[in-house]
């Protein structure tokens, strides 16, 4: 954790024990820190898991891992180390995370293909193998801990540590939605890879929990950026226990599969928007809205560039309503826009129109909208029906010297 | 110009001036400062002209003008403004640049058509066209000017005066090529804009001209990113006079075709660095180089998504040999690469190799060649031949500075 708290951190939640699910953490080393690193975590037999991966074509050993495993769906463990993230390592790297699978599967009883591995942290130095497992063998033997110490113990250059939690009503059942993340910047200083972990006692069919993850996926997860730059290894991995007892969620049709897909759409957003309030160097989160494009996907590529964009963001971050840029942002897109349609609000203050700046705007609630914490970009194409929302946060200084001032 | 000079710079050469050309500058007074920001370039009958114009699909009405009249491939003058980039501006915006049109070609006796017109500055304000028409009107009448007024009144942003000169033996005569350019962002606190402007007195047919421009820019203004942004006014255009009275260059086959373009390439290639040199909140100008990939096309997608990268480029801001980042970058590129052939090196230092750190490489070339102003980044992939070269510079609190702290 890093000792300058973000402006934009929210306190961690209460988040009940979810059963089947037990949490431990233990030291490993991984760098010169004296911090949990390692996180252990026990699935009760018959947990089914889903997941999202990074889209790198350079992918760390552990998502190559996970991405086999996961064709499976079924897990009893999750390895998380922070400080090392074991990318670009060749055969070691690979050697590494069959290692830690094994010994994990030894303890358990299980296959090695139901343990799940990520690693977070520097990239090009293969995970010290006689370190992973001094921190493994400490972590089964330590006392379960909470959610908390969890999230803590799985962070590198985050300044806060980042849960949520839903619930929703399955079968008669209140089954609990938890999650931990850690991110700040796509990939940073020490690879401040995302990696996300989701727990619920609910009962569902593998792969079932697998189409909800991805559709939960698309609005949240995939509509986040901080600078635009990719993980080599982002993952997601949502493990469902069946400690509550329901009835098993197998489609849509399932008695509460509604409710079940509406808590984790909502679970995923939440972890989505905390990682942007942990960006580096945020002051300020954005909020981009994109309407009247000619399609979902193309409000989406549109909405990206401009919450990519360095002088959009440069733009919030000195409290300046330089719709201009925006202007910049969507025709650098690629995507059909009409100049001559274009419509742009800050906040609820629309500063153009018909592609024109609208006269005479009131420019004051524009500056009170842009002093917030919160800022909302509106961009509407005038073309048809195709929307799309993302977040992403300021461009400042902060970022600057966290990503140049830092040396390996 | 800016009050502090990128450490980039370059000193403005000696350019001779070209027959059939003939340069002025007046004061429009677009912005409330005391110096010309308005070129006005007559061109002698018989020129023909080619053009590159801004991908954006939210484009200038300076653009589309320029789009519509390269077709007739003639023209008779160029009027460049400084200080208002007349974007985003509907139909007022168009008439502005049908007055400055009109009331050149009645000057001259020619057709609007002939009168080509660029501007840069802020955007949403439409040109005013009483100072456009008063600035032209000064202009007329002005004692002609050198090369260097030219390149200063074009610039906004800009810190330096960019202009470069090349020749060539065509037909047994020498021709030469001049240009002048301005841009320090894509984009920037007054729309840093691209404008660049390219004069020869070459006799050159409209449409060989146009192919050997469009040849000219893949590898030029094609290849230069200060921060991926996308003006909605680049634009380069290439004028040719025919002074030099050589035998038409009309294709590939004619006399002295090959010493042309080779000039014209070269010409490009040293405008296009000048405007990264001039990057804002530069320190360091950075060549990307991307070989063994799939294709060119490939090389060139891989290459731009390393100097595009923020990580990248805070990197080697602050010196670091981070090639981490440079593997993140290749991987979301979503082009064709196999993480265990990569191969990267700083300067002439392989620093990675099939999948992995090199061993024991030496750092203190590595750490000399990034302290220089001028950093080499090569990237292998080992698949096949394609291969690209791109250049950017680095991300520095100076480009934050620039960006977030400017009010409009």
């Amino acid at each position: 954790m890093s000792s300058t708290i973000s402006p934009l951190a929210k306190p961690f939640p209460a988040i009940p024990m979810i059963g089947g699910v037990t949490l431990r953490v233990a030291r490993a080393r991984y760098k010169a820190w004296d911090r949990c690193d390692l996180t252990y975590v026990e699935l009760a037999p018959g947990t089914v898991v889903a997941g999202v991966l990074t889209q790198s074509r350079c992918p760390s050993p552990e998502v190559e891992w996970c991405r086999q495993a996961l064709v499976l769906g079924q897990a009893r463990a999750l390895v998380v180390n922070a400080g090392n993230a074991n990318a670009f390592t060749g055969h070691r790297g690979r050697a590494a995370v069959e290692t830690i699978a094994a010994r994990a599967a030894q303890r358990l009883g299980c296959k090695p293909s139901d343990v799940f591995v990520a690693s977070t942290g520097v990239i090009g130095v293969p995970l010290p193998i006689d370190k992973a497992e001094a921190g493994l063998d400490a972590a089964f033997v330590a006392q379960p801990c909470g959610w908390q110490a969890a999230a803590e113990t799985i962070g590198t250059t985050d300044t806060f540590a980042k849960g949520a939690v839903t619930q929703a009503v399955v079968d008669g059942r209140t089954v609990t939605l938890a999650g931990i993340i850690k991110g700040s910047g796509m990939i940073a200083p020490d690879m401040a890879t995302m990696l996300g972990f989701i727990f619920t006692d609910a009962t569902v069919d593998a792969g079932y929990l697998q189409a909800a993850l991805v559709a939960a996926n698309a609005p949240s997860f995939a509509c986040i950026t901080v600078d635009g730059d990719t993980s080599t290894s982002d993952t997601v991995l949502a493990f469902a226990t069946g400690a509550a007892g329901n009835a098993v969620l197998a489609d849509d049709d399932s008695s509460g599969a509604d409710a079940f897909r509406a808590a984790l759409d909502d679970l995923c957003r939440q972890l989505a928007l905390l990682v942007i309030r942990d960006g580096e160097g945020a002051s300020k989160l954005i909020e981009v809205q994109v309407t009247g494009a000619e399609s979902d996907r193309s409000a989406h590529r549109i909405a990206m560039s401009i919450a990519n964009s360095p002088l959009v963001k440069t733009a919030i971050a000195g409290g300046d309503a330089n719709w201009g840029r925006v202007v910049m942002a969507v025709g650098k897109a690629g995507e059909p826009a009409d100049r001559d349609r274009l419509a742009i609000r800050f906040g609820n203050t629309q500063v153009a129109r018909d592609g024109l700046a609208v006269e005479g705007y009131d420019e004051a609630p524009v500056a009170a909208h842009l002093k917030g914490q919160e800022v909302e970009i509106g961009v509407d194409l005038g073309l048809d029906g195709g929307s799309a929302t993302v977040w992403t946060c300021d461009l400042t200084h902060g970022y600057i010297s966290i990503n140049a001032d830092y040396r390996s």
